[in-house]
């Protein structure tokens, strides 16, 4: 490809609304455009990372022995409705009617059409495993899009689902695209974690998250360094810390906090460490009758140390012993609620006398003596607080909080530490979630019908671009890995429409790439040296050659690393090798 | 690919709402698969066809020098206000409001948003020409969709936008483009002619249809078999036929013509050719008030031959010398006009003294004598009727009606034929249009702001699978062209679960192929020979070949083509390079 053949539109600002740095440098290399809020038209430059990005989604899958299809942007309401979704999904599934005021969605995943096609076309035991992905558009109708392609509400996504006979098949299923995926981040040169995440509604524990390490991710991901322990911050779980609750040597007595309004500014005015200190959290459960109205509201007393945060989604896992539990769902208690169960407002809270509330301690807690809580007074805590002797026994003991690095590994084979990452890839166990509302089934040996076990994997294509330039970028640009980079090398002769000789050598480099399988463009917009630099700089091209007259007079040509500080001569005969040994290393 | 690793699902029986044969052997042959009306998955199969068709367009879209991206699929409605598309398309522009009522479209079509992005990033003439191009899928919401993907709702399309200084660079875009189309629709395989269409509101010559011949076509497209004459119905002129009018021979009559109700019984009634006959067609002009109510309504009569048919396009180029005309619009007139205007029904009008109405005649009608129209009066015609003596010269003389076979080419050279056709690519001169109404400009070389002359350039790729099956079938199943077929080659070997010798061969014979770049599928299906054979001549896959015990003991295999009614032996070492020489010839 030569530069005049092709566009190239970078620009020396990005615009304001480009908060993160992967969003700026794409606007500014001229990768996408802007159409609306969270659309973008994908230019030149960019499509050519995403066609790349897919090329190896697509042969690591069939590697896999995936099959590949194309399932529909648009799709009829009828399916989303057979599974509940239509109704349940919020506003980020949108909705239109077609000329006959018949419903569709915009597809912002595909569970349903697949296991249409399924249940159709997979009618024998004989015919499974199977596994169908496709790449294709798809919408969600995000409430703030922002972030470039990280959160946009156009996207281009690769999503498979596979269907087996048993649980047990599903698993190897969902292993070999594990592997699949390993392959593939690997291919795509990223530095990332596969972490195991919550399975919400479906249980079990088949469920990864692939993300790109990023100091400016949006997730925390957990790990031990010296285990293969990883996790999401949302699964991780938190082991009680120090050793087995001590016996009260402290008496219980009530102290005077005036204008603290937190755990620290506590501690630190009676002179204690953090960790002694213990925060009150009131979340409400409701009964709803059968028209969805609340007839009957829990009020829940969740405690955790005071250096420690709350971990909603381990909350809505807490589960008495008598059934009752937050399952079904919670929420933050209002303000009325607690100043008529607790006599007090927050800030001043803690579990001393409390009545008709259920107390649950995060496991950290339940192992504190003599601690410090709120006293259900305004302005007031407690101190020389202990289980069993001030207070009953929590009604529950459970991991409530969010790790913290130097945690213990819950594998015992280590500490834990935090970093941050870009979710770009998802393999998730279905179970029958699927197949069960949409009665899906094959015949197995006996004939009898069988739901299909189902998983589900997907890939952001487009989200891996801007997780890909949050990982490799410098101060002038974008550093792509040589597999998905726009061009892997850029010619740049200098005095291309001057010298014969530069043109000469430069259109043979060229050829000679091109030749080789180099994905090489080949500069002849005749723009001066540093402005030429510093576009291919700012693209992120992984290798550059530079020819000019002085340089071809000794039969040199400059080659420069996109990570380097510097070029290395190198004679103009050896140039193209010199270039793929670079590309390969 | 082996056969196991991939999908194949084909049917016996087409489904009933398959009305084409395209249809019905995309369907039987496992391709596609209904979601909707109108809006299909498609399988494993058919998306490996598409994908072919989509690589030969890249390939031959970047070789005549336009470059790829990606616009999106849901639009914003602010571009589509600034053409007032958005108002005046009709409902198969699908809209949609986003969680926040803003408008957006589902895109048919991108002339909308590439003008923006010219408008934006073509800022000088030095970037001009530039064409723009990019395959994505579309949804058009057609009041009836049918024939399976040749007439679908969502569906993908290859469309490209050329920018141009001037209208006489733009006619150099429209031709490289066009000839891009030659080598395309020669390289798909494909019998079609580029046929000159019609240009409607934008004027000018710059329009050519892309019609696959096919008798099941829904257009008719003209030709001259002797010269390169070729354009559609809408658009192939009709020159006048008979000699210069002659004198009147015959006494102006009337006849009685009770029970007709055509020209050819009124000819038959009266014993003369039916070339004698005119027939009568009333057509209504409105003027509008600035509400849009109708203040002023223009009839107008508009004749033909009895043997011909009014042609609506050229109708509605109509224009007299006071600048009065159909241009603007026009309907059939009503009933009830009709009679007042004529004194009389349908059936029986004619020209001949009447009043307050526009005639235009056309060219043939113009030299015709003593010939034989309706009477104004019920069941009465006249006869022996001459221009001059019983009625005025027609308002205007105009090309009115569509070309028949044997009518003399416009360009003199032969007589016309008429075939069927579908069409599947159009190139288009579009002016000004869009770039006048978004006011897309780039400077020129005095620093003034010119508008871009543009060019489109579409291709339905979805729709060249089905009308490359209406060319290309027989009783068995599709005859794909070797270019887009699913599998180029299906090895198929008898006894290849029982026979180590027939595995074994098979094994060679398919990685030999593969390893020579031919797309060849193994069928380890275990089917019965006749099973599988029906299955790949349902599917279409061109070239065949066979091995058994019986035939690897003398070290033969049975190669046979698609369209060969008998296998040829061969030796199963020469059979990779046999194949080959068979696809490329």
């Amino acid at each position: 490809m030569k530069a005049s053949q092709f566009f190239i539109a970078t620009l020396k600002e990005a615009p304001a609304d480009a908060e993160v740095v992967s969003h700026q440098l794409m606007m500014r290399a001229g990768m996408i455009k802007r159409l609306g809020a969270g659309i973008y038209n994908y230019m030149p430059m960019g499509l050519r990372v995403i066609r790349k990005v897919e090329a190896i989604l697509r042969e690591e899958m069939v590697r896999a022995g995936a099959v590949e299809l194309l399932m529909p942007v648009v799709q009829p309401a009828e399916l989303w409705q057979e599974t509940g979704r239509f109704e349940k999904m919020g506003p980020e599934l949108m909705r239109v009617k077609d000329r006959h005021e018949r419903d569709f969605i915009i597809q912002p995943t595909s569970e349903e059409v697949v296991t249409d096609i399924a249940r159709q076309e997979l009618r024998s035991y004989k015919q499974l495993p199977k596994n169908f992905f496709h790449i294709q558009t798809k919408f969600r109708d995000e409430r703030r899009p922002r972030f470039g392609v990280m959160r946009g509400r156009e996207f281009t996504m690769k999503d498979a689902y596979s269907f087996d006979r048993d649980a047990e098949a599903a698993g190897r299923s969902y292993e070999q695209m594990f592997a699949a995926y390993l392959k593939i981040f690997d291919r795509l040169g990223l530095q990332y974690r596969a972490v195991a995440a919550d399975t919400g509604a479906i249980g079990g524990d088949r469920s990864h998250e692939f993300q790109v390490i990023a100091e400016t991710g949006e997730d925390a991901i957990v790990y031990c360094p010296t285990s293969d322990y990883a996790a999401n911050i949302e699964l991780a779980e938190a082991l009680p810390l120090g050793p087995e609750r001590a016996a009260p040597a402290e008496a219980l007595a009530q102290v005077a906090t005036p204008s603290t309004s937190s755990c620290a500014d506590v501690a630190a005015l009676l002179g204690l460490p953090i960790e002694r200190t213990v925060k009150s959290l009131v979340l409400a459960s409701d009964t709803l009758d059968e028209t969805g109205h609340p007839v009957k509201t829990q009020l829940w007393l969740l405690l955790v140390r005071g250096d420690h945060e709350l971990n909603e989604v381990k909350a809505g896992k807490v589960e008495l012993p008598d059934g009752s539990g937050l399952k079904a769902g919670f929420r933050f208690a209002t303000a009325a609620e607690i100043e008529a169960a607790f006599g007090s407002k927050p800030g001043s809270l803690g579990p001393v006398g409390v009545k008709g509330v259920k107390v649950v301690a995060d496991r950290t807690v339940a192992r504190m003596s003599d601690f410090v809580c709120g006293a259900n007074v305004p302005e007031a805590h407690l101190r020389g607080v202990n289980w069993g002797r001030d207070l009953p026994e929590p009604d529950a003991v459970a991991d409530l909080r969010n790790v913290v690095a130097g945690d213990p590994s819950p594998d015992g084979k280590g500490v834990l530490a935090i970093q941050r990452g870009i979710e770009v890839g998802h393999v998730f166990y279905l179970g029958t979630k699927y197949s069960k509302a949409m009665n899906a089934t094959f015949l197995d040996e006996t004939g009898k019908p069988r739901l299909f076990e189902m998983g589900c994997y997907g890939i952001g294509v487009t989200r891996i671009l801007g997780a890909a330039i949050e990982q490799n970028h410098d101060g002038r640009g974008i550093v792509w890995p040589a597999s998905i980079a726009p061009f892997q090398v850029a010619v740049c002769p200098i005095g291309y429409d001057r010298s014969e000789a530069v043109k000469a050598a430069a259109d043979a480099l060229h050829a000679e790439l091109l030749a080789a399988g180099v994905d090489a463009i080949l500069d002849d917009r005749g723009e001066r040296p540093g402005a030429m630099f510093a576009d291919w700089e700012l693209i992120g091209v992984p290798q550059r050659v530079v020819l000019s007259d002085r340089g071809l007079k000794e039969g040199q040509v400059e080659l420069q690393g996109r990570r380097e500080a510097a070029a290395t001569s190198c004679p103009v005969a050896e140039a193209a090798a010199q270039l793929r040994a670079r590309l390969v290393a």
